[in-house]
């Protein structure tokens, strides 16, 4: 690895090589989880379950090595005579650091033993409706994260601490920030969308049942139209859509094929696309670095968002995609493109996160952070979840569960011991506004003729090549030159669904 | 894990408490082995290589932590008080440790960077036929070889040392002694063979061109008759067909379809089966401990040998085979089971290992150990191979090679580093012949009658249960009541190949 060309300074080559063997393991350990999903038989969950903890107590004690942190520390002091690339070694490998020792050991077993208890109670849970049955869990989850934040400690707010974990530096007060703007402009919009009527609650097409081995011709069919390297990836299936990386070139997407309503399929493919894009982007000469994948779930989910509801759901995608929904899908012929537009881009306030719009979804995700901060800074107890679900999903899209499996219970991210993850889904659909009305917004040549290989390579240039060189409120900002708002989300979404059905043709033609 | 099951004693639990995280990286070794063989996509080599090496060397730092020998030693010193399952783990690790310690660090890291350059410069010279771009390559591993050798130490001869690191306990006495015994009864039964004219050296058969898709469902076919637990192994299909072990649980065979020949994806998949129910049947208590998985190479093989040619090339298979056969192949029906017999049993001094049958398969290894023997020894030097080769081949079986590729340069294991590993195939054999005699021979109900449920019985019961609880020598001896001795080889062969002819129908019909 000719590291020397980027990584200059003595200590951060020491670090990059001690950091070598960590990476491997993070390799081994992506390939297993991948391999779970998709080709392991069945038993052989158990040996990958103790293989799996086995090898991530070996990584935290690698990532705790006193020899490690002493070359960490020693690099800051010289931060000076540092460059950006080694800065971000040094940021990340401290932040990495720091976490793996403000959480004993104790309370990480604790964690693993009550969540792989509480994951298979939850489902048990879901299917009767029973929400007594996982209180006891959600009980000890919470306590647990509690727990875990007053270790990682914080500076304002204790579900800081856990949104951290999964998004670098994001406060409650940025995620706040955001749903005081979002929240009240989504409801006008959906207010706005109903009267106007052009936009569907269902369209017929999601009701038509398709064949598989034809899915899996347009799915590679999409996937050759976006030059998918082959040699570097690869498409299987496994029943919860995912990427996967274990290093620069070698990046893996799922697929689901439920055999009705094609765009599900179709949509969750560009998705993820959209997340080994990132990866498949970044800088090669940063591989086996600490800052050689996506910089954060709030970032990755943006480039997945971008993707699918940008690009995928925009109406410069359309001609493109009836082209291949055409040929291997056939019933969509007799529909015109305006039609499938309306297909792609139906709008329904619902109860379910995942089957929900790009306009609804964001009220599903404020829900769960109000829930999570709640329960954090312990205003709301574990056995008041889903009375306050019930009421608020009310509030918010004027639908109530008719049980608890279609309210406190439809994830599983809880039972995971997952408290913080949540606000990511939302911060992807911001970071995707962002970089759209960075593209040009409603005038972006590149969207509007669809210049595939110019839109990687936008991306590329501003977010994918860093890796995670920066910090992504520091990305964002040098890179899209943005903070943490809702402004463009707002503003794309008013675009979308309030002018564009009124010029849709200048768009599509 | 309920591991006070079986073991007791405090330090032994320890030991295995401490080996769990190396077993772990070697579940999570055999994995990427078996990905890269399958699934991986092309470019994904850089990465796996990079993490192969570091885990390796990190599997190497647990092996030596002085911790794990103080235990070692200490539940040595208590030997009196272990029961056998006790004395195994301590006897794996006492190995393991040892030849960790033996071999230094700088070596192994010598060894790998021309063995990875060696093997890409052995397929090159082999397809040009050309000896002399890989000479200088067989020097430097030859002289590795030999400095692991002294290394590792040895009481008789140096290639000692070398076999011990594929089959425990095994000399180059041991295996001059089965030469010496089966190289000149080999050559007797060849000329027999010829001279009574019932096994073919080609069957018309072995032309015939077949469908993928129907292999594919014959090879199903097979695996739902041998009852293949799914639940705990999968098959996919590899270039070079093989065998890997995840757990207990998670046993993965790989097969080869060439579209022609059909006997050539049945024997492979049967003789991989082989190897997967060694692993089936070891007894789960011993899983993720040292002792949980075969004892050694030449055990294994022996398994493998022996549902490939005693089981499945036997006269007892046949009608078995046929039915399935004539199900997806289709063009077998107008053969009759004597015939089908004839095609799978065909007898031809050739010139390439991988393609010999059972007879003459062994006077290829005797080639094969012969030269690493002299060439670790220095009475040969590697310029002097190709022609060594060339005249040896000759003398066992009367074929001389028309060039290198033929030859000397036709297997793959040198540019590996592999030099001792040869024999373990022929010891297979060995193996098998001692187990077919034990259970009876051309007498034995369970294979007269194929019984196959209680054939795998026997076998758990005798070898499969035990792991490596017994070092391989020790196994046969308690097992089965033998020494290593080519005897009962030569009485299987001459029985097949001399008796059999005359009262065939006694045992197809």
């Amino acid at each position: 690895m000719p590291i020397g060309e980027i990584f200059r300074h003595d200590t951060i080559k020491k670090i990059i090589l001690k950091y070598k063997t960590i990476w491997a393991l993070g390799h081994a350990m992506a390939l297993m989880g991948w391999d779970l999903e998709t080709y392991m038989p069945q038993d052989g969950i158990k040996d990958r379950s103790e293989a799996f903890a086995e090898l991530e107590a070996l990584r935290q004690r690698l990532v705790k090595d006193p020899e490690l942190e002493k070359l960490v520390n020693e690099a800051e002091k010289d931060s000076g005579s540092l460059n950006d690339y080694e800065r971000g070694v040094v940021r990340v490998m401290k932040r990495t650091i720091r976490i793996a020792k403000a959480i004993p050991e104790e309370l990480i077993r604790r964690e693993a033993k009550v969540t792989s208890e509480a994951t298979v109670v939850w489902k048990r849970a879901k299917s009767k409706a029973n929400f007594d049955l996982f209180k006891p869990y959600l009980e000890q989850i919470v306590e647990i994260q509690r727990e875990k934040a007053e270790k990682l400690g914080y500076e304002e707010h204790p579900y800081d601490a856990l949104l951290d974990l999964y998004e670098e530096g994001l406060r409650t007060r940025d995620v706040e920030k955001i749903f005081n703007e979002l929240v009240p402009a989504t409801k006008k919009i959906l207010e706005a969308i109903r009267s106007m009527g052009f936009y569907p609650s269902h369209h017929p097409l999601e009701d038509r049942e398709y064949d598989i081995d034809a899915a899996q011709q347009l799915i590679r069919d999409i996937l050759v139209g976006f030059e998918w390297p082959w040699n570097r990836g690869r498409v299987d299936e496994s029943a919860h859509p995912f990427t996967i990386e274990m290093g620069v070139n070698d990046i893996r997407i799922t697929v689901r094929y439920e055999g009705r309503d094609i765009k599900r399929a179709v949509y969750s493919l560009v998705h993820e696309y959209g997340h080994a894009l990132y990866e498949l982007q970044v800088d090669p000469r940063l591989a086996h670095t600490p800052i050689g994948g996506g910089v954060s779930m709030g970032i990755h989910e943006g480039q997945s968002r971008f993707w699918e509801n940008i690009v995928g759901r925009g109406p410069w995608f359309i001609k493109w995609l009836k082209e291949r929904l055409d040929k291997h899908i056939g019933y969509t012929k007799s529909y015109d493109p305006v039609e499938i537009y309306r297909y792609v881009n139906t709008v329904r306030p619902d109860l379910i996160r995942v089957d929900a719009d790009e306009v609804t979804y964001n009220l599903h995700i404020y829900l769960r952070f109000d829930i999570e901060k709640k329960l954090i800074e312990g205003t709301l107890h574990p056995s008041e979840v889903p009375m306050y679900w019930d009421n608020k999903i009310e509030e918010l899209l004027g639908v109530r569960p008719r049980n608890v499996a279609e309210g406190a219970l439809q994830d599983i991210h809880w039972s995971h011991g997952s408290i913080g993850y949540f606000p990511t889904y939302t911060l992807g659909n911001v970071v995707a506004a962002a970089m759209w009305t960075r593209m040009g917004g409603p005038d972006s040549e590149l969207l509007r003729k669809l210049k595939l290989r110019s839109i990687r390579n936008w991306l590329k240039e501003r977010i994918h090549q860093w890796g995670a060189t920066y910090a992504p409120k520091e990305l964002l900002r040098r890179s899209l030159g943005v903070e943490l708002t809702a402004k463009y989300l707002v503003e794309y979404l008013e675009w979308k669904y309030l002018e564009l059905p009124n010029k849709l043709n200048e768009y599509i033609a």
